[in-house]
């Protein structure tokens, strides 16, 4: 599985074979039961992963007991909770396969050596990092400024994949609606 | 008024007299008046800013007209629309000084070359970059699981200042609460 995150760097980077390498040696490929956590609440993020295959989501629990999905990682994606990864503090949040799933997984110290020698490799988690970054603030404006129905179209514009291969409750818990609004939306958007 | 961010800078790493003074050269100091923009939406946002003293805000106004605040920015912060700065297209934010505001502002040209040339500079904007990250998406987190008044409480607890010195409807704009919900909330609380 290792060639499809390879063919994912080369489209973006120019790497040497032994660039690849040593990414490769340092890589660890896992598979990921459906409903599996490979992050607890409570336990430090010590691993960042990208999605060779399937689909997780980093999510909370609030004091009632309620989930709030912060986001979804499908193909191609990286996930880790990045406030625990960079602190090495206890994260609040856990990460749940909600597909069987393939993952690469690399621990921070070996990741950090990539990053350190392999410029190319850098300026591309920099380049993603600051799209993830205004990604971010785009759904928190939606989030502050957009009615429930508004976030709903927005979301299958956006994600119409991510939409259809989820439970509806877990859209209602990304979206930040409840379920009976969004069973109403749903209800009067067919009927439009 | 580039010695109080050179002492912010000093406070937070080791800089060279030569390096400082290479910051000093490429540093413009302006004085914002109540009420002006220095971001306009349509622009693209050739800048960042650094706050000596005063008060700003990053908004957009929505097709209805409404503004909705992405953020504050006091004494001691940073400021600019990330996303046209990085990617150079027009910005769909203003940013507006709510109170008469000294800030101190760098074209990216420049500011690119600081970055290259400081590694603890760089260093530095890259650690805050993270954890500017990572408060967007607790605010986030804050915004799809907290009621409307946990979320006024959080602001409060944790921007008291900032409450303080802004009018009401601004609060209800940056938590995405309508005025009347608001003054509703404060009604309460005040009453507890």
């Amino acid at each position: 599985m290792f060639e499809i995150f390879e063919k994912y760097l080369t489209e973006r980077i120019e790497l040497s074979g032994g660039q690849l390498s040593l990414i490769r040696s340092l890589t660890a490929e896992n598979k990921i039961a459906r409903g599996a956590l490979i992050l607890r609440e409570g336990e430090i993020c010590r691993n960042i992963h990208f999605v060779i295959k399937g689909l997780l989501r980093l999510y909370r629990i609030d004091a009632k007991g309620n989930e709030h999905i912060l986001r979804f990682a499908k193909e191609n994606n990286w996930i880790s909770d990045r406030g625990s990864y960079l602190s090495g503090a206890p994260s609040a949040a856990n990460i749940e396969a909600i597909e069987e799933s393939i993952i690469l997984s690399w621990k921070k110290a070996d990741f950090d050596l990539l990053l350190k020698e392999l410029p190319a490799f850098r300026e591309l988690m920099r380049s993603l990092s600051a799209r993830i970054h205004i990604a971010n603030l785009e759904r928190l404006y939606s989030s502050i400024s957009n009615s429930a129905e508004e976030k709903y179209i927005l979301f299958i514009e956006k994600d119409r994949d991510i939409c259809n291969r989820v439970p509806l409750y877990m859209v209602a818990s990304y979206l930040g609606v409840t379920r009976e609004t969004l069973s109403r939306i749903r209800r009067v958007s067919i009927n439009k």
